[in-house]
């Protein structure tokens, strides 16, 4: 997943329409919310008639698209809107890493979505891309999850500013919405880290290297999304366009605020990571340590005391202390000083 | 602790004002300290009408808020003074990087204050929040610590300039008090790690894994607080804002060079720590030598012996070695030679 | 071939033009593709006039020099076109890293292309030079691949924007195809690594150095050629030239977030490929620690039994225990409550 | 002493006079120096109102404080020259990093000197602030070491251009025989690195890895105190102070090439610390292979001789072998083969 | 040679001249070679008056100083032309870092020129100073190496533009020539490299480490010498000179692409290199793991057996098993039962 590649794209010319997905088609769905503070009302687009005549509406029209697998789809809708044929390539090719383009009518915005599944525990991601005009939005997603069911909701509920105010503020509640699952994903991520750590500083996990192996790759993927995302905000923030109001600062600052946190918290995941890397490898050296430790205190224990036992167990004829009454008792005292002598050495070396 | 998350956020609207922590509620205190050069007074604000007043007041007011919990008493208070709703959240949701906004009226300021317990060694963060206007300073406080104390004591006592000097001033003086607690910090944190390098360096201690660990984090956290802090600190005494008096960029400049050296040591505790982890795993491969040349010396001097006891210790008929007289002084006479030999060996290679 | 030296070259004059290799010339073949929107025509360029009168085309004039190692043919070509020496001197000796430098009349850029050999696995790079005129475009290839013959098809089928566009849209699309031989050789490079990672996670391959260490330096090969590449795209899609109309624009920001993706996937890999050091190198730890387990459990199960059986072996006059009836069978019985002791123990250390 | 603290002037109102070191208190003495091209005059300021007179003359005038412990009188000497109380504050409080302020009528450093004591091979160091005013230096030094004592013989010796230019050139004299310890320094320093690395290439040293730590710590040291000097240095000789005149520029640019140079060394020393810990850990490793491998050969050589001697030392009473006339050479033969075989097949492995 | 000191100077007036080293003076040779398109004449300085005459003349003036230890020579140069006392400081102390500096009549530049001695394999360096003037130019070699002798070569012959250039363009011959040799001395290097690396990945080298460690230090020398380089030649490039032409803009930039290609080879080589140890301390561990299996495979196989043998030879009355008929051939065919066993499961292991 890391690394989805645009192979397959080579030798074709720049701006074709090709789906980045051999998977059967996501069906198209384009939902039409068309809004002001008094009036909403939401439709599907059945035909492209439709599209055109609510974008032409003086009212806030946001268009909902959910998959991008159907090309003809897209691209009538580019022609509608009068959108560049690399816009229309970058919403269908999801690949992309998140940025931002000015256009002469509109802004377009590509994000990474990330998704945490609280069964597998897996995390995927998914791309979302914006285009703000005037006084319309297209959203588009890469597939049918209900990403922006909450802010729909929300926009049927009548609450708050975002019945009152343009596109331009839709767009950023559908990017904090995408921001939000960050957020998730992270502490769920931050959870695993956490389990590792005490699994690696308890004792012994032969499968640590793999998770932490597994970890690491997930902290590298989301470092991959979410440093091109806060540069996106960042220059939404900063530079912005005319076609975002001057109320959105502080808005779009506080969202600037979240992408940096995001990307601290990511930073702090790695650090732990390559902490935790030291603490199974210095683990693993303990283990051996020990190991060897009772392996030379067993040898160094009996070796000497077998070597004398094999002394005594010899044929020869003339071994005068065969004879002696006390040779047995004194061999047997011989070897008992010689093991006190070496446990005490060993403890000396601290080795018990 | 490191790794807080706004997850239970996700799905929100933006602004809305929902306490970061399950915890009971820690009461709202308000305290409003008006003060001129020749008057002080303190009251305890027991409702909003007399918060408005306050904030009408000619004088230097000192509106000092202990416990952001109670949602509602922030809200009011952010309506009083006009603030903005992404503020308020800021004040509340307490897991903000240090920052600094600035808005039409007023600063907003996002500190995080750290505190080192004596008795556990443990370090615990909290969120300070200062906003500036023009003749007023709001200061929010997560917990009910008493870390503005002795500056409300200074006032009190009418010492320095604290008294003759505009709430920039008293912003100066109470973000001064929250860095200074980083310089204790840091020296409690610094004092446990040259006590671990002695222990290191001394010898073996099978926690030290462990602590190294728990000091790395300490940092890690230690720069996750400072690094912003220091930016917001270097932007109000380089650009600053209108609110604050030309007269204060000394002062602010001082505090940039303190929060530069609390980076600089943090960045030297990281630094001596990851030596520490060379000096450790270095250590635990030579005890492992160590072990490993017992072993090899032990037996090395007495399998060969051992061998030549087995030998004659065969059942043979006919071995004529046996039936010799000096048959055993001579094997004795071997096994004497052998070790010596062996010990001239090992004394080469430096093992002894 | 990461170190290929212009050592050859010290003592030189500078701008002199001599071949980068030892091997046999490739020879120059330059082919000139003529056209506008209605008309195309490809010629062989057999002398020097013809290149002469065909640069003087109103219409969009394509000059496609594969193989750079006949000096003479180069250097006639420059004067016609009035290229300054050191360009000739860039174009010949093709160590350059990718660059890009513009002169009065013409863009000269240069870029490697890379090569993925599906057979071999080996990947193996190419320089590739684009001076770009007002109404003409020179390509110069190292080798005699057919790197640009999808190119030429789209050219002569007629398809698309490339035949009413100018040379800069051209060298555009030059660029785009040498860019996406990119995604390809990255995709067969991310294949491999991870092959490799479940080779390593799997089980001991004794060849996984090596093939770690090859693939590193391919990563490095690939970073070394595509930062610059992405400097090259920047300057181009920033800055740009006069030659470059403003149409291009968006084509080259596009080319400009595909060098970024490539550079992203080329730091990926190596962050996996570091993160297979540290998985490999805990392998052959975690591979000593079983074999050190084996051995200390052998013989600490059989050193003490081998002494016990030695201690009755001996040949004393005087040892009551041998004429005891039961002598043997407790000996026995002693010997097997030690193996069992000794198997509980390892089993509490969790060694068995 | 890298982490001296200001934990001790937590809670104190910023801008107080406390030295920092509980050590008995350095005795305050101020030399005044006054001299042009023709004159000079040495005497020892003994109360406040010759340091005002003198501070009043058209000469230039260097008053040098050597021990900066008496508060009150640095106290004085603060109102005299109309110092901020923050200047006085960093000269008594000796744990600043270097740095430069420019008030209106003056301009004040801090520097860190280092000294090498030859005898202890310790490296301590000093904080020096100089305050450069229109016709007037003072310099504090911490402690009452002959820092400046050669300084002291030029100016009146009268050589070079020291008595024809004005104040800022005296201080760059100063601030260059500040740098000119830490060449001093840092040669000893290097000696220390080299002499460890011949050590560690050519054997096996028991302290290397303490060494290697305090040579770390003090390469550490040398840093931090240097890469803000730098800064120093880059900030007269780019940006400047009208108290600088325009003719200093080359001999501030000298300066700055000086702090780069040590910079450098610093860094080279660094790397070359890291390069001998793995030159050690190698090592360790190393060593640890030969021993195992003497266990090896020793043990593989011996365990089956003496299995086979314990074969015919059995006592069961069938054993034809042991019956055999030649069944005792026949052993011996047998162990001989088996050592031969041995031999060779670790000659293969090429561990003899 | 990494760490030549200036620390001798410590203590002396700033700008005296004192050669670096305490050999044997180099004499000081001073050529002047006086040429423009139709003539040249080269003479040997023997007097002063003869400098300051060849100074004024209006022909290109090339003044080729070799060896700078006479430094009574030099000072009396720099009084002729004006050179500021810190500029012959820098040329007579051989141990600055490249650097670039404009002053109102002349540019004066330091570089450092390598050397690879193919009989030793030693590279070594070499202080290169230019001084550029209106229509002169100095050019001082710390050695007597004929490094210009190409150089002068050439213009003997008035090959090419450089006798038609100005002094400028001279200065760009001179800093080609000394760049050139850093390519044939890092191309010795990267085939001490490739050696090495061949070496590593076959087998066991005794040295490796150290030859490692060499040539870690040797690329840490040439990185040290190459980035101020590029520096310089960046300044001149980009910002440069009213001394140095429009026209040599085209050169410069071609200089500074090689300087960037000298960088790029020497980041490789550490790449490498850090690599390269990876390679090495693995396979240091993967020879300890091979020795621990056959101490491993030989203990386990005998240590039972052994013990079996010693069970029989023990000498109780009663040991039934004795005086059976099949004992022996039972106990003989128990152990080669266990010795199969033990050798499947070894293959198991993969251990065989």
């Amino acid at each position: 997943m890391l690394l989805k590649s645009m192979a397959q794209k080579a030798g074709m010319s720049p701006g074709s329409l090709v789906p980045i997905s051999d998977e059967p088609v996501n069906p198209t769905r384009i939902s039409i919310i068309e809004y002001d503070q008094d009036y909403l009302e939401q439709v599907e687009a059945t035909d492209e008639g439709m599209v055109a005549k609510e974008k032409a509406s003086p009212r806030v029209t946001w268009f909902k698209v959910e998959g991008v697998g159907q090309v003809e789809a897209i691209s009538r809708l580019g022609e509608i809107f009068g959108l560049h044929p690399l816009v229309l390539e970058d919403v269908v090719n999801t690949t992309q890493r998140p940025k931002v383009e000015e256009y002469e009518d509109y802004v377009f915005m590509v994000l990474k979505s990330v998704h945490y599944d609280q069964d597998t525990g897996a995390i995927s991601d998914e791309q979302v891309s914006l285009v703000l005009g005037r006084s319309w939005l297209i959203s588009f997603q890469e597939g049918g999850r209900e990403l922006f069911g909450p802010v729909l909701e929300r926009l049927k509920k009548g609450r708050g500013r975002i019945r009152q105010l343009g596109p331009d503020y839709l767009a950023y509640v559908l990017m904090d919405a995408v921001i939000d699952n960050y957020f998730v994903a992270l502490e769920a991520l931050g959870d695993e880290v956490e389990e590792l750590e005490d699994d690696l500083l308890e004792g012994h996990d032969p499968k640590a290297m793999h998770r932490l192996h597994e970890l690491k790759r997930q902290a590298m993927g989301f470092r991959k999304a979410v440093w091109p995302l806060r540069e996106v905000v960042a220059w939404l923030s900063r530079e912005g366009s005319t076609l975002v109001h001057a109320d959105m600062h502080p808005f779009l600052r506080d969202l600037y605020d979240h992408t940096v946190q995001i990307i601290d918290q990511v930073e702090t995941l790695r650090d732990l990571l390559s902490g935790l890397l030291d603490v199974y490898l210095s683990g693993v050296s303990n283990r051996m340590n020990e190991v060897m430790k009772v392996l030379t205190i067993i040898a160094t224990l009996f070796i000497p005391l077998t070597f004398l036992a094999g002394l005594y167990g010899m044929n020869f004829k003339w071994m005068p202390e065969l004879e002696w009454k006390w040779g047995y008792p004194a061999v047997l005292a011989i070897m008992l000083v010689s093991v006190i002598g070496m446990l005490i050495y060993f403890r000396r070396k601290k080795w018990l």
